[in-house]
């Protein structure tokens, strides 16, 4: 196999664009670059995240070693969550994204309203 | 509504995030922007999509005015389908995503091969 082929199914680069394409996990990632967070704080900046899927997420993410889950002392025991060193790369390429996103929203809109209007006419 | 805000669920950002997040569609776009082709050879290019799924994500990127279907009036008609500027856009703006996948491979297996032994250990 051709390493670094994310067309090849059993390429593990196509595993990596599962994460990348995850976007709670891209999410996740933006708010964690600022600063250390709480399991709660995190689910309350996220619109619409279950608690299952928040959980599972950050799962994911310290799995792949993106974040870092601290559990401190207290009681109950507080836990929380960073961004590693690889996470903050991560985050910074998808910078460029996030930049494209914000600058074409209202060219993919115009996009979506043209051709849900020539489906119309067609029908 | 602060405007491009994608933690909020009802954001249009969030709705960019979906199709940037969706791995088909990248890998699409990451062959569109080499060359036009038709749905057979996009369909052999890519392991492991399924012609639903190939139908269904082309028809989304030209509804988001990323992709051009073009009908060739051959015996059978002839469909190719080629990126549009908009596109190529945002192909580019997903290369340094693509570079970080290539860099860091070995750094997520070596994380993920921690974790999953640890997990074994505390089992």
């Amino acid at each position: 196999m051709k390493p670094g082929n994310p067309y090849n199914a059993q390429c593990p680069t196509r595993l990596i664009l599962d994460r990348v394409g995850d976007k709670w996990a891209v999410l996740l990632l933006g708010l964690l670059r600022k600063e250390p967070m709480r399991f709660n704080a995190l689910r309350r900046h996220i619109d619409g995240i279950s608690q299952k899927m928040l959980s599972q997420t950050l799962k994911n993410l310290e799995r792949d070693g993106l974040v870092k889950r601290h559990a401190i002392a207290t009681v109950p025991v507080t836990v929380e969550y960073s961004i590693t060193p690889l996470g903050m790369t991560l985050a910074k390429a998808v910078d460029p994204l996030r930049h494209w996103a914000e600058t074409h929203l209202k060219d993919v809109q115009a996009s979506q309203r043209r051709y849900d209007g020539s489906q119309k006419d067609a029908a």
